[in-house]
């Protein structure tokens, strides 16, 4: 933070000379962070101090808006040397994100090769590997020797985001073999790529899911991962980084999504009041309609109940809340355990069963618990005596039969999402409450009907 | 799949020359998945047909029983052979997972050097970078040239867990600098470390929380991040596989908890049905019990509210229900934005104050559909009469509160457990959703009496 302090103080006098060793010796992430805070004047005095390359970097590291307010205020000729310097997938995300006349205007600055390489990526459906790989990757042919794939390796570095992972190709460019930078420098100069290359290659379609490709590459614990088209041919690599900003997207849509809102790519404190109630409000409205439900059952049974004992009533609460959380529990656990590739749809018996099977365990634990509660609290203690032990009873059974049919929906749900190639995130929590809500309700009042009236 | 299946027809009928080279020439990722599947008495066959590192990288990846139950079956001479294979981190690793007993014996195969550094990644805090990191890395000096950097480089390769980023010391062991295999291989031989090296090198201490290792190492896109002790000694690194497996195990702990579950490291369909009853039942006792206060209120409110209308009661869980939710949406935003490190503690009052406005948006929304809901659903379309326009106001007007009270709970409370030294995530949904039951519930018998009695 103090160094971030400096480099404005420095900027706002106007002392570049010195300034400019500084800004030039930092990380394009730390930089990216001092750009975030400037002015918009401010914007490109700071880039054009920069060395070129590292200008270009740091550019590729800011959020949306100061990309865009940035571009407006650099030159054509600026402009054209930061695509020059982009690695192009970082070009895709910029093209992505910028608004259609920010887009004409990068594009008219980029050469026809990278324009017709953004063109060929954005082809590819917005969730596929093919979306997210970069074609800048070096491949080897297996009759090259060590000495020849270096030298291949020093001329291709600057323009590779990773040179530590090779890619051996055949003639017509079908994924043969790969062989590792590490290894390379502990073979000998004159034998072949083809002597020492891993031919157990694992790779990805373009065409895959890029949450599975993720997933795929980091399961493994490798730097990149290979992408071929349908006839094995190498289009592209992903690499890590790259996975590991598809997980964390990906993991924030699941948290969000568990808690009945849409995320944004955008951080909270950058996000506007409109923008928030546009993510949270749909949901919202959906989870209080659906409330109709209830109180339409209530509606119904509320005389009956009363006439009963008022006492009953007050334990809607708590037998709704107990059966939302259980269900939540169960489905929570079922996608997450879904979303790290740990459980598959032929895995959904098993699933039940397990929690069908635990659910009986909660489900007694928490009828007893409920149980002594009821007698020692609110009877003993809060002296409400409605509270005789079979009222009491017939509420701890309505509960274990609430938790039992909480868990059977929390886990099968995701599952029938899935079925249905919807996301199961979206069943989570909020959803299933509503189910459950309804379920427990009647219930309990049917079973209190039919024990106690 | 059928490859694994193919392994165990091999291994079943005992065809071993057959099922060598097909095995050795397997990722160690997917040995560990036909491992997993073995009887106990074929899991040592397997074994003794793989090549040793091979055998060592697979038993790094298999799952803590397989891992138990193969030790159980070597020898002592083979434990030994894995221990010189496996990298320290999976080591330790393994040390932490096992039975007093298992690790007597690991222990026991163990060099002496082993021992001590075993000992000494242990005394770290199980969350601290020291306990994540490994010592095999790379060090150079800053008067080696390029040629001779290589040299150590290709001497210690095998036993380090990264070659592609080397970090420079001074005589004693002082982190100065680091560069990159990229670096080296682009430079001329004869130059030396200390002119090619980058001396801005971003690091943590041993003592820092692994999920902000993880985070900045992430964050910066790097393969590795170098640790040091308080006097700035490199000790060790943290490389980016095992910075990934922290953010995964920390973000399932952290959705776990959302859903007031605990989370275990072992997959959902290995962990037994008591496991699950352990890790869910005290927070479903803890809500339950709390259900006591909305059932304490309604026995208070009850028979007054239905001296007014019955209706009126009928409403509660959609209100309780709706604050709930609103209250889980905010919670939620919060946590996952401060531990994707872009929120931190000051920014305490810039978040209330979004949360407010977009609370007052949203309960505007919110109350103007309910109204309207209850005019035309439950009063015109079900007919229940209690319903009038003055009493649908009233229900109104307190889900317009409640969305602002559970808004302004549900982003504060991550805060106050943050001061608290508490984990946010365990602060959410399930235990905001009882706060704002309780609130939501005393503000609509409140207004509802005030107004309408």
């Amino acid at each position: 933070m103090e160094l971030n302090e400096r480099i404005l103080q420095l900027l706002r006098e106007r002392k570049f000379s010195e300034l400019k060793p500084i800004a030039a010796s930092m990380n394009e992430v730390d930089l990216a962070e001092v750009f975030e805070e400037l002015d918009t004047t401010e914007l490109p005095i700071l880039f054009r101090i920069l060395p070129k390359d590292l200008a270009a970097a740091a550019f590729a590291e800011l959020d949306r808006d100061t990309k865009e307010t940035l571009i407006h205020k650099l030159t054509d000729f600026e402009i054209r040397s930061v695509m020059d310097e982009l690695f192009l997938d970082d070009t895709v995300d910029l093209i992505e994100e910028m608004p259609a006349n920010v887009v004409k205007r990068i594009l008219s600055q980029s050469d026809k090769e990278t324009r017709k390489y953004i063109n060929d990526i954005l082809k590819y459906p917005r969730d596929s590997a093919g979306s997210i790989m970069t074609i800048e990757y070096i491949s080897l042919h297996s009759d090259m020797t060590v000495a020849e794939a270096f030298e291949k390796i020093r001329k291709k570095a600057i323009d590779s985001e990773t040179i530590y992972t090779c890619y051996v190709t055949d003639n017509v460019n079908r994924l043969i073999g790969l062989v590792t930078a590490k290894k390379l420098m502990l073979s000998p100069k004159d034998i072949t790529v083809g002597d020492i290359m891993d031919t157990n290659v694992i790779y990805s379609y373009t065409t895959d899911d890029r949450e599975e490709v993720a997933l795929k590459l980091t399961d493994y614990r490798f730097l990149a991962l290979p992408i071929v088209d349908a006839e094995m041919r190498l289009v592209g690599i992903v690499t890590v980084d790259d996975a590991i900003d598809v997980i964390r997207e990906e993991t924030t849509e699941d948290i969000a999504k568990m808690a009945a809102t849409a995320s944004s790519d955008v951080p909270y404190l950058k996000t506007s009041v409109f923008e928030i109630w546009k993510n949270r409000i749909p949901w919202l409205l959906i989870l209080m309609v659906s409330g109709t439900f209830t109180s339409l059952i209530l509606n119904v049974y509320e005389s009956r109940l009363n006439a009963i004992s008022s006492v009953l009533f007050a334990c809607v609460p708590m037998i709704m809340g107990t059966g939302g959380n259980c269900g939540s529990q169960a489905s929570v656990t079922v996608i997450r355990s879904m979303s790290l590739g740990q459980l598959e749809g032929r895995d959904v018996l098993k699933v039940l069963l397990k929690e069908l099977r635990a659910s009986i365990l909660l489900g007694v634990t928490l009828a007893a618990a409920c149980f002594v509660k009821l007698i020692l609290l609110d009877n003993m203690l809060f002296g409400f005596d409605g509270y005789t032990p079979v009222r009491c009873a017939v509420v701890s059974a309505a509960l274990l039969l609430t938790v039992v049919l909480a868990k059977i929906v929390g886990c099968s749900l995701p599952f029938i999402a899935k079925l249905c190639r919807l996301d199961p995130a979206v069943v989570a929590s909020p959803f299933i409450t509503t189910i459950v809500d309804v379920l427990s309700l009647m219930i309990y009042c049917m079973l209190a009907i039919a024990v106690l009236a």
